[in-house]
């Protein structure tokens, strides 16, 4: 059994490449996915497909419709889905990701630090399993294939 | 035929009551529901129910349990969801609201200043209908019931 | 027991009044929705709402969103759909609104001129009933309320 | 991870065979599936099967039935619909496959040259991404698999 | 509370009418809806709406159509399906909207007299509850409402 | 706007009577419903119905699906469901019904002495809320309706 | 692609095995499942693992409830269903099965003589194919795979 | 064809080993997922990925909700279930993931010994089969596969 895992939220620092090496690492049977990591990519994609648009406004909408398509697609195949929230970039879009999977009724782990804990507590409510760092979220998901 | 909007996002300001005061001066057959409002005692129902809290994370965790039941109950009820975004309030929970809706295929209208464009792009197009201010959803609502 | 019967398709004639007509003269318990009939006031809504738009195409979006906004409130509140095809008006958003209901399992009474069968015959083996005349899709629904 | 494409829409040019053919030079992990490109056939395909019909409509009642199960068995197998419309056949199955992957909730791509945007402003605003060639599709999924 | 009860199967006695002035004089909550119990009538109901057909299969299909667009509806809207089977007519579309039900998560109450038990086994074991008769089917719906 | 409220689990107390009396004190839009009260005949009813059965086994069968047929019915009429723990009697089918709630999407409240939090963990922690007693459940409900 | 195909119905005749070997020298990738076809055994199988039962009704039971967990186990499975009906043994668990799989929106292809017709015409109008010989289901099914 | 089935319930005796080493013995296709079997691990999950917590209760709260994680993502991943309840452990947690096993549509076999028939009488009034030991469990499951 190999389980697809979404990786939402936070993409400035390198804690998905963190976590994979240490899936590898472990020998996880896990398959990872996730956004756009590179951030001008990410806005630049709507122009980079369809041409230069009138106004930054259309450029936006423009992007997003195609990150939107790559979200769409990955989350429906994600058995599982992570999402980190980091002091620095506090995105409504991880917010959309995490409470679609919640929706979707695929079990979230959340990956916050403490200190945000206040403005992120709905979202733990509702998460299955809220950790502090990559690391406790890996070994989560290692228990899933552990049997004593 | 009566429609129950949702309104989620957020409650600092009073633009629910003068979006209730505005449907009813139009006649229009909507039944409108939403978060608590007083930010207080939404942040200490849980204390109030539960009794007072060994610390604050469990504080939030009791507090949000309680609103999310709120929110659950009166999303499942809801025809349409609207969602405004302000400027000072960045709340996640709002945008776990909006996305909520769209994934339950709740119909979505999405207020926000031109100015939150680029951080709502995701949400925005995943929106139904996206505008700039509450008259702009009521009259969106009342074309709803209009036939020429 | 009412049924609510959302009435897809051609808005250039009249058989959406004739229809709701003769429901009444046969004291029907039907509730019609349908979509805005008139055709200029659902090309302007857009920016009846939003305002002038830069250009022809963002007027269309804008209009869609809001008419759209419409359709999906409607289409989930309708217990069955009567869509209707005429010669003139070759509608890719009927067909658009009729799948939808197939989709969404909402029995599906399509009437058209046998003219059009060829170009309907997908559309046709999926809905329930086929009829040629409005007349006939309400002898269908009066139906489902006799006994003998 | 592979994907499934389901290619709706106009039979009557080759742009399947270009897709094909530039997802294969970009070796993309995509696998495509549509409806019987032979007109004839698919016109034929009933009588083929089930022996000479009485009358035309009957010989196209026969035919749909079998080209709806192609079509019914390969929406269900696709992560993805891609539909493209022409200036020359403005086919209401099309609209039917487009709407269906839309209700079914399998993110669509739109492809249609600018000229009929009005016509196609609905389901353009349902529509995920909304490009005006097969090579622009292409790369938003091509983009799904890009990490940087 | 009210539930709206389908009462499916058999309809060439007057087990429906005793069933409802059996409940009527319990004064139960219930509202009770059904196939036509006119056996000519649902057989002509197609060439009644749509005229006289070509030959019998086309009559056949033309009433099947009629027929099940008021299935359809009455069973969405039903809270629980009855279907009673007799020894003298063994309908397939009795089974079928028994089925249909159970496929729904409708809860079934089966009456069927114990000599057909065999031949109904599989119908049987999915069913919620199996009975004799429609008295005994009466009673167990009783319970629902019935606090000690 | 009403809610409907199936008060799940143990059946010897006068918990739902005293709950009942708060909400309409209260003056609380509550709907209450439940299991059968009465523990004899709810044991009971299946022979009631169907007659002597030849053993305690097939008597349990019985009263089983007859008490499963209520329970179906008015769990899916449900918005919420209160499922209350006691001391002395352990029932599978208190969890039972409590975990139906929570896989159906409707929000559950956990009632249950602290002194069995350990053996009822997995199901408070999948509960929306968790509380002592049925006061608290009632405060929980009520603030749903409240706005300040 | 390999499809998985449920065959449902008549298990006395050889049809199952005609059909598998007319797939097989079409070298058609599918996969067939269906009923236990050995009929005794089918009879037989609620003794076999539960032991010889008080009387028939409750041997049909056990064995009842043995058969349809493989058939639920192997619809949900299944990407089409096929069911054949033949003029001596008129099975109501045929027509369960087919009905669920089309409630489960699993496309059914529907065989039966066209003696048949009347009896089976709310089935044959709800199945997506109906032909009169196996050999024209596998046409069906081959259909899917051709392209031109 | 392979199946994926569940093993809830009982965690203190070898009945897993036993049942897979039986299921190999016969060469069935079938792959097995389950709870962590060690229970001090099971218990202790929380606090080993967490940290200490500060009482007995949150201990408990951080454990669930990792072992929640572990069955939710199984029990979507699973074809069938089985859950064995025995006379020592009498755990809601096992009528718990029956119940969701059964909300989602999943086939149950309940395994119990006949002692527990009183008790658990509506949980087996829902399962698909009851059986009183694993390896009738296992003879159910092998049918599935058998053709004659």
């Amino acid at each position: 059994m190999e389980l697809t895992v979404y990786l939402a939220g936070e993409i400035h620092s390198t804690w998905r490449t963190d976590l994979k090496e240490a899936a590898a690492k472990r020998n996880l049977p896990l398959h990872f996915t996730g956004p756009m990591e590179n951030h001008d990519r990410s806005d630049d994609i709507g122009e980079e497909i369809l041409g230069v648009q009138p106004n930054k406004m259309l450029k936006d909408e423009a992007a997003s419709s195609i990150n939107n398509l790559r979200t769409q697609i990955l989350l429906q195949k994600a058995d599982v889905v992570i999402a980190l929230f980091g002091e620095t970039y506090k995105q409504w879009n991880s917010a959309m990701d995490a409470a679609t999977a919640i929706a979707l009724q695929k079990p979230l782990i959340l990956i916050r630090p403490e200190s945000l804990h206040h403005p992120l507590k709905e979202l733990a409510n509702k998460s299955q399993v809220v950790v502090e760092n990559p690391e406790q979220a890996l070994q989560a998901l290692s228990y899933v294939f552990e049997e004593n």
